[in-house]
């Protein structure tokens, strides 16, 4: 497929690269900004017409007025939420971010990057943040960064059909589209965090093989430019244009004054092992809820209901600990004016209330950064009880919803309470401080959820503004990611598995170090010969799911055979040619009589139909040219498709998928002759359960969609 | 060479890995600590004995006396360092950056990371920073990680040939010891500026080809405990024991107070625009000079005496700016006690001497930090426009020596400039900030010398502490990189093509997209049938300086025709062997009278070789054997070694050389014949000049060692 091409269009084809990755960083900038303006502002209106309603009845004694207007606030705007996403795209749900990973990775997921997913998931989150459920917008906007980026790259939408810029045309294959999405995935998290180093890195742990400098570079510079944008506007909304050194949407608010010791470290590693704890309790519960959820809740109408359910309950739990765990604090100076009076007397605020009454975001900063007697130990048990069991519940709605906040407002809460105990064994030394300890604990729990370790490192780190707790976050995640090991695996990684997705790890598992090619390849193959009728090629595309044939020399079918004879061979190979490229020459009719090709393709028409091609059962030949015509494959196929050797083993075979980002690998004996063929899937069939140092290896049934 | 290994013992390797880095870290952060220390204590001494003489003789008259004194001390000091670096291991010259970088992308450095490099480094630097040359510690720091990095992984010395540990033999291998010295430079990087996550982008963008996740993590820890050391060490230092907010040897004070604004963003940019001219003019420069070195300053007494006049020349210079510009600056309240009175009236002090008479590094800090009037124009001028000449002078000179401390101060200087510059333009503005246009400078010219982006970005926002100006950091990064790179190539690179090692970059030009694996490859090549004969191998390896060879079937030598026929193949291809596998076999006499063998060797016979391997020339074969004997290659070769055939196209060549980390890839035509191999120097021959849009391809001579 690599044809020639002139310098200068190559050089061109450099300068769009770089055009593109500015308007997706520009647009992802853009978009952030319109979902946090819509969040806060909805949010703002909520809040002030319930305290409205709050503040009216604690002297007249109608509490449960102010109950029913927040449940039917909450549950309104979830509804909508829900409804949009399980009703129109449901790929929109959730984060985003494991759909994402799919896709860096090579696997191709339905309706990830549409135009009609982005705009539910904007309008989707927006309603299902403001209509308080305990989840993060920050997911969303990764996700929506991605898809502004396959979109602006591919230059026209599928979903309005007639939309077609053909200025991109270069940048319609797959990996072109991957590294572009990899870039409006590094824009989304650092619109998200104020984090452009994170988001690169982001980018890179989640899903890119190959460390390309000139990639990294360009997702560099889409991230820079979405940071850029986002603070612009930002500059403007907070009232002083241009300037910029208000870093990204969400920031943890600045940690200047506090320091560290070294005997802290060990309590750090401590809060690391709680984090890993409770965030391998937290995965563990949300996948027996996703198994339990995918067995009976699969109708449209049951995912609207439970998401209306658990907004419901959402309030009505907020509002029932605020009933009863009314801890009242003297308003002191420096108190925001966020707080609410309730049942307090007058010169106390209830912090119960000022906790529920806010965006979650806003939640996280105070419980960082409000004074020493803001929260009491109950308020923050409570509270981070509650908060875990609904995170827990909320993840896998059918609402579009981050995981980001709800894990560091867990963590956060328990990292205080920490602080609270630490404070009562040494009351009177000066180094515990509750912010410190709060944002250990943020750190531990979400690295304990979503295990990632350098890139969220520096997504904290550039969030907080503030390197010095740089060596204690690191420690911390890398101690969470640990033990959390020993249970289970990431959330996102989780999530993927049980849709049975074909993911490649980093690095083979090494207990399957001495597998070779044969034991993993799949045997028989479907083979073409270098002409091929056109009967037997619509017949082998109608049988079989792979993607990509060998095309070979010599080769006479006989099914009989081949099913049989471990040993057989097909033909001496000669390349691959893919499933796309058969159906384009099919559906383009360039099969001749007597092999005559009437005309070629050019690359051209391959690009045009990129992504989608017609799906087999939609191409109509007619029954003489089945029988009678020819295609000649030889012009189409890519000779120089990389191939192994029967005797590779196994983690060779894996780093070439991985490195090279391979879909399909043939295998040849030692005389060149096709024996068979290794796919993503054959490799990422073997998952190997580790529990305490022993391994065990399963072959997964992966999807065959 | 994949052996089958037990599920146990790839745990225990695991494990292993992971203390490897440990101790890494750990005596990276110590050797750190000891250069600064060392550094501190020699540069003070030597500046209270000058300040002395200085303070007597401006009132005697005798201004001669202190000149004469520094001369001598500078050039005592800076001669210890030049013959133990000229006369004993000259490859710790310089910065060993652009050698370590070799060392990563898959090109053996000989001597690099020897025990007695590094001795002489951590000497050399020590002496040739407090000899008042014009150079850094940080390079040397991170060329020290490196080698600590490379003997801790093998457990034993080459130096001292006796000590063998016993306990690493696994590490006994190319990719391995890679993987570890990838770590030791990331740990020299985070000990030399506090900045861990700088350090492993470092490591990456230097050097790693495949992000290998658990690799990422392990550099990462390395970097994590090598700071930490580095921070705890500090502490006591300073005397505050175990208090661990202090960021790395080289922070650049904070920046807390100061902001910008979008406006001042086309300021930063023509900043960057700068920064890449005057680093594109260093590096010509330099160039230019080197290629003098090259060619008449060969001899150990030569380089000795350049170091010896470049010492004397800096030290006098300095002297005599100090005579002629002597700006006196009234004493304030907050001047440090680093300050000289010379000739200034009492309650004034020089502020060309105060520049003068401290590190180099305090003098960066003192520019991005010192308030307003502390520096007038004609100073800056003046220091500038000499230590730039000055540093251009000393980076090659037979010193260790760092280059980032020169950079930046060249940068600190011209951006104060820049910034008093602005303050007379808009003299009642507040947002015109000296530290900020310093800092900028800074990173200006750093980044126009050096063409580093992302880890160069990530290492100056760690060693300021401080997020906020990452973006106006990264613009300028990048403009000056942009610039630069249209009229050279980047300092470490330069330098790297000069000695004509066979790097390969981070993608194949573009330019050279049509170039097929026929045209690339050597041809004819020697190859070994899987049975061969004692005396054609000897033959062989003495006459070829490959490194690989292609084992086949069915080949019979013919040396006439191979030359001539290009189309001539030379058997069926079955599996490579290497070198250094040759050798051991022969050594071992691993060859029988009639084709049986006496024993067979395991993978400890050829671990324990690595890393020297006996010269060809020092094995003897006598005649009858080499008639005789044979090899059996067939249990040795590496069966499973990746191929290509001959259409094969350039980029995919390279991509797998640079993903794979390749050093030798056989080409076989369509019926799997042996046709020729693709090396590394056969990828970098292909130079490409670009200038101004204009493409062109020069094939270079690499050396051959």
């Amino acid at each position: 497929e690599e044809r020639k091409k002139s310098v200068k269009e190559i050089m061109i084809i450099e300068m769009l690269r770089w055009l593109v990755m500015f308007f997706v960083g520009l647009l992802t900038g853009l978009v952030a900004s319109l979902i946090d303006f819509c969040v806060i502002q909805s949010t703002d209106l909520k809040f002030s017409i319930i305290k409205k309603y709050v503040d009216k009845c604690v002297d007249n004694k109608c509490m449960e007025v102010p109950l029913l207007v927040w449940v039917g606030i909450n549950g309104g705007l979830v509804i909508v939420a829900s409804i949009l996403t399980a009703c129109f795209e449901p790929v929109a749900a959730g984060s985003g971010i494991p759909q994402i990973k799919c896709y860096l990775n090579g696997v191709k997921v339905p309706h990830v990057v549409r135009l009609k997913t982005i705009v539910v998931k904007v309008i989707g989150v927006i309603f299902s943040v403001a209509g308080g459920l305990i989840i993060g917008k920050e997911g969303p906007m990764i996700h929506s960064g991605a898809v502004i980026a396959a979109g602006i790259s591919q230059g026209r939408s599928d979903t309005f059909r007639k939309f077609d810029l053909r200025i991109f045309e270069f940048f319609r294959s797959d990996t072109e589209k991957r590294d572009f999405v990899a870039g409006g995935a590094a824009a989304g998290v650092s619109a998200a965090f104020g984090a452009p180093v994170g988001g690169v890195l982001f980018s890179l742990e989640e899903g890119a093989s190959f460390w390309n400098q000139a990639l990294a570079w360009r997702i560099f510079f889409a991230s820079m430019v979405s940071t850029f944008t986002l603070n612009v506007i930002q500059s403007y909304i907070k009232g002083i244009p241009w300037d910029l050194s208000y870093p990204g949407l969400f920031n943890f608010g600045s940690f200047d004054t506090t320091s560290y010791s070294a005997f802290e470290i060990p309590i750090f590693i401590l809060m690391g092992v709680l984090g890993g704890l409770f965030g391998a309790l937290f995965n563990q519960l949300n996948y027996i809820l996703t198994k339990f959820r995918r067995r009976y809740i699969n109708k449209s109408r049951d995912r609207v209901l439970e998401a209306m359910i658990v907004a419901i309950i959402t309030a009505t739990v907020g509002y029932i600990s605020l009933y009863f765990n009314n801890s009242c604090s003297p308003m002191v100076q420096d108190t925001k004016d966020n707080t609410v009076q309730v049942y307090c007397n007058d010169g106390q605020y209830s912090s119960t209330a000022t906790i529920l009454f806010q965006s979650p975001e806003d939640s996280v900063k105070s419980l960082f950064h409000e004074s020493k007697g803001m929260y009491s130990p109950s308020t923050l048990v409570v509270y981070c009880l509650c908060v875990f069991i609904l995170a827990c519940w909320t993840y896998g709605l059918y609402v579009p919803s981050g995981l980001f906040i709800p894990g560091l407002l867990v963590g956060a809460a328990w990292g205080r309470f920490v602080g609270l105990c630490l404070n009562y064994i040494f009351p009177d030394v000066g180094w515990v401080d509750f912010g410190k300890y709060s944002l250990i604990g943020a750190a531990a729990q979400l690295g304990g959820i979503v295990r990632m370790t350098i890139s969220l490192t520096v997504i904290i780190m550039e969030a907080t503004g503030n390197i010095t707790f740089g060596l204690p976050i690191m420690i911390v995640l890398i101690v969470a990611k640990w033990v959390g090991d020993i249970f289970n695996e990431g959330i996102y990684d989780m999530h993927i598995h049980i849709q049975g997705v074909p993911i490649l790890g980093w690095e083979p598992s090494s207990v399957l170090t001495n597998l070779s090619a044969k034991e993993v390849m799949s045997h028989p193959v479907s083979v073409f010969n270098m002409r091929e009728s056109v009967g037997r090629v619509m017949e082998v595309l109608k049988t079989e799911t792979h993607n990509g044939f060998p095309v070979v020399e010599d080769y006479i079918p006989n099914p009989l055979d081949s099913s049989i004879n471990e040993e057989m061979s097909f033909g001496t190979y000669r390349g691959l040619i893919l499933r796309s490229q058969l159906i384009v020459l099919l559906k383009q009719r360039v099969f001749g009589d007597n092999g005559d090709q009437f005309y070629n393709l050019s690359t051209k028409d391959f690009r045009d139909a990129y992504p989608k091609f017609t799906p087999i059962r939609q191409i109509h030949v007619s029954q003489y040219e089945r029988d009678n015509c020819e295609i000649n494959l030889e012009p189409y196929m890519n000779p120089a498709a990389y191939c192994v050797t029967d005797n590779a083993l196994f983690p060779r075979i894996f780093k070439l998928f991985r490195a090279l980002g391979l879909r399909h690998l043939v295998v040849v004996d030692k005389h060149h002759q096709v024996v068979g063929m290794v796919t993503r899937k054959d490799l990422a069939r073997y998952k190997v359960t580790r529990k305490f140092w022993k391994a065990r290896i399963d072959e997964l049934l992966m999807s065959t969609r």
